[in-house]
């Protein structure tokens, strides 16, 4: 018999915790069949006809999915609440009173018209980890909080409501449900004249640990089946102006013209160029772009186009950045132009916690699994929560590396494996002392 | 006492036409102050904020500055006429009837939020033309008809109405002024029923000669007086579609995006290089793009962009195009994109005719004024009406080469000479017999 049958056999009879040791609950499984049904309904809400998932957050389809999740998390015998910024919080209680308690979680809310997996694996996974713990009536000695987070895809803003709070600015953010982030906490069952209850202070979590789909191709071209986050990168944009001059396009000689979408041209290409010429994984992005009058027969008299920088280390970004500016500098003087950048975005990078990567890595090793470790260049809740205590992070593949796509994808044995790994890197931590 | 003075004293006693030959009116000379008023006057049609003229074919300012055109041109003597296209005409008869008409002119319609100088020197200063005759006595051999073409920004309207015709596609077309093509001509009092009457063919006409500002700046920054043009070029232009692959912009390594940005930028680097390494006055412009879909988070998977060129030799155009796709090819290549590229508009080149540009230039020698032959980056009615007859333009200085534009400016001194040149080289023309 596996160890699961012989566990649910015994639980009728004695306290399944007097039997329980790291050694005997080594041998423990998730469901994965039952993780990736949980994955198949939840897809129903906010279904697109391109096969992906439209649940931007406070949306209906958001209110439902949560729904389903609560439900999800009461089965899993958890003590489930909402907390005032509309976070979905499934609390168990831990065996040692001194502890403070260990989260995981992510979120279920999608960009729109995006996929299936993004957020939600880690999400249902977690879930499957409490009920896994639960029918195997295994007890940590930390307190656990599986929580679904509210509305990451608009700005991490549950995971900021925890870490640090949200501001009157945040609340009057009109999102992509048309609600205001105010509204939307209503929507969902927060109280937004609350907020002040949900702030935790660094120290108030032993750690925290986020499952999630990697959102790029590096698992999925080098086969790898595990990935180990480093840290989250740093997310910093500029908007980017370009001044040259207005001119008609047929009567203004070449070496009159001071043409603003030639001069970002140079840049985009310079940009490319310059991030490609360091080592590393930094990247850096021009993604958006407007010429103005922005007709076949002007010459673009100005451009606004973008700056996305992103690395784990912040200093390489400055100097990313300073060699970008050099590069500008040339082409303002070869073109007539002149270069503005507003900064409009800057969350610093967010490092894993060494010892939770060690125990990641050495649990994907006990379960046959190979592993990468790589950085995170997409923001997550976790990077909030990096504030209040040690984080890790663990990756599943992406195909092709897609996401926020309807063709985003990860196959039911990859995420299997990732909901192992976060249950026994979770028994693992809770045998530590992080704090 | 001047010339001008003598003819007119002689007006009421004896038929002027018996005292004229090329020689008694060589000292004949428009009135500066006057036509400078008349374009002052006409500026108020229209008149926008920044100091510009915003006068769309059919708008009110349009039909307003029509019927001040029509007044002045009665004041010329001219007996006024709007054809069913909705074209102004002003006729006055010649002496030899077996001569087919010279026509002089332009057009008063602006661009959006354009300049108070384009179109507007060609069409007062046709009309001063015909007044300085009228004043003087000074009867032609051809008849001459005066021309205020209607709605040229628009695409050359009037003077495709009588060079070929237009056609029930051209009626729909929504214009600027939100009417259509069709309501737009009987706006201007026009019949959109009786189109074919205003189409002329090939011999109906002896010559056309416009008088134009250069919009650009060739004759500005070189200090000439006069540009002689030596034909309009062909106006080729392309829509450009780049498609990629749009992928997450923080956790898509450089190496494996397919960035249509990226690709677009080289594109638009490389129609620059290929345009002005080959010697010739040919421009190249990509004026419109958009980035799909165009957000700071995502690497771009689809640009729209464009391409104009434009030559007065039609095989020099279709070599750069070559050279683009050639450069295109590798930028495929490298960026893993694909470019396609459909052309939406190809005129082709007019050049002027030799014994008129002769004409305007022995002119301008006589008149004391430098000239600087050149070619048309513009289109014009010109360039329809090449169909027809013999065309020749006379170019005065745009300051800073600006046109389409509040900012655009012809110097009143610049002007009156054009006008002058306007009205010589037509009296000039008006001894030949060029079809």
């Amino acid at each position: 018999m596996n160890r699961r049958d012989f566990s649910l056999g015994l639980l009728a009879a004695v306290p399944a915790i007097a039997f329980r040791t790291v050694q005997s609950t080594s041998q423990l499984r998730v469901d994965g069949r039952r993780v990736n049904t949980h994955l198949s309904e939840l897809a129903q809400f906010g279904k697109t006809a391109a096969g992906g998932t439209n649940r931007v957050a406070y949306s209906d389809a958001d209110l439902q999915a949560r729904q389903y999740a609560m439900k999800l998390m009461r089965d899993a015998r958890l003590e489930v609440s909402i907390d005032a910024a509309g976070n979905i919080v499934g609390g168990r209680a831990g065996s040692d009173s001194a502890l403070k308690p260990l989260m995981i979680g992510s979120h279920i809310d999608s960009v729109p018209d995006g996929g299936s997996y993004d957020g939600q694996v880690g999400s249902m996974g977690a879930i499957e980890v409490a009920q896994t713990l639960a029918e195997n009536n295994v007890h940590l000695r930390h307190p656990l909080e599986v929580v679904i987070f509210q509305n990451e895809e608009g700005g991490t803003i549950g995971s900021v409501a925890i870490a640090r709070g949200l501001t009157e600015k945040d609340l009057n953010i009109v999102t992509n449900s048309k609600k205001t982030i105010r509204e939307g906490i209503r929507f969902i069952g927060g109280n937004p004249d609350q907020l002040a209850s949900v702030v935790r202070k660094k120290g108030d979590l032993a750690g925290y640990l986020e499952l999630h789909i990697e959102q790029g191709g590096i698992l999925y071209v080098e086969t790898r089946d595990i990935g180990i986050v480093e840290g989250i990168v740093g997310v910093y944009w500029w908007e980017v102006t370009v001044a040259g001059f207005a001119n008609h396009a047929g009567t203004t000689p070449m070496n009159q013209r001071r043409d603003a979408l030639l001069a970002a041209a140079k840049y985009i290409d310079a940009v490319n160029r310059v991030v490609i010429s360091i080592p590393g994984r930094q990247v850096g992005t021009v993604g958006k772009i407007q010429a103005f009058p922005g007709a076949y027969n002007v010459v673009p008299g100005k451009v606004i186009t973008s700056l996305g920088l992103r690395d784990l280390d912040a200093a390489k970004v400055q100097m990313v950045f300073a060699r970008i500016q050099a590069e500008v500098s040339q082409i303002e003087r070869a073109t007539g132009t002149k270069f503005e950048f507003k900064q409009v975005n800057a969350s610093q990078p967010a490092p894993t916690d060494p010892r939770i990567r060690n125990t990641i890595a050495e649990t994907a090793k006990q379960l046959g699994l190979s592993t990468k470790l790589l950085p995170s260049g997409a923001g997550h809740d976790a990077q909030e929560i990096a504030a209040l205590c040690p984080i890790g992070m663990i990756f599943v593949p992406s195909r092709d590396g897609i996401s926020h796509s309807p063709r985003e994808f990860s196959n039911a044995e990859d995420i299997t494996n990732g909901v192992n790994v976060l249950l026994h890197s979770l028994l693992k931590l809770d045998a530590l002392n992080l704090t």
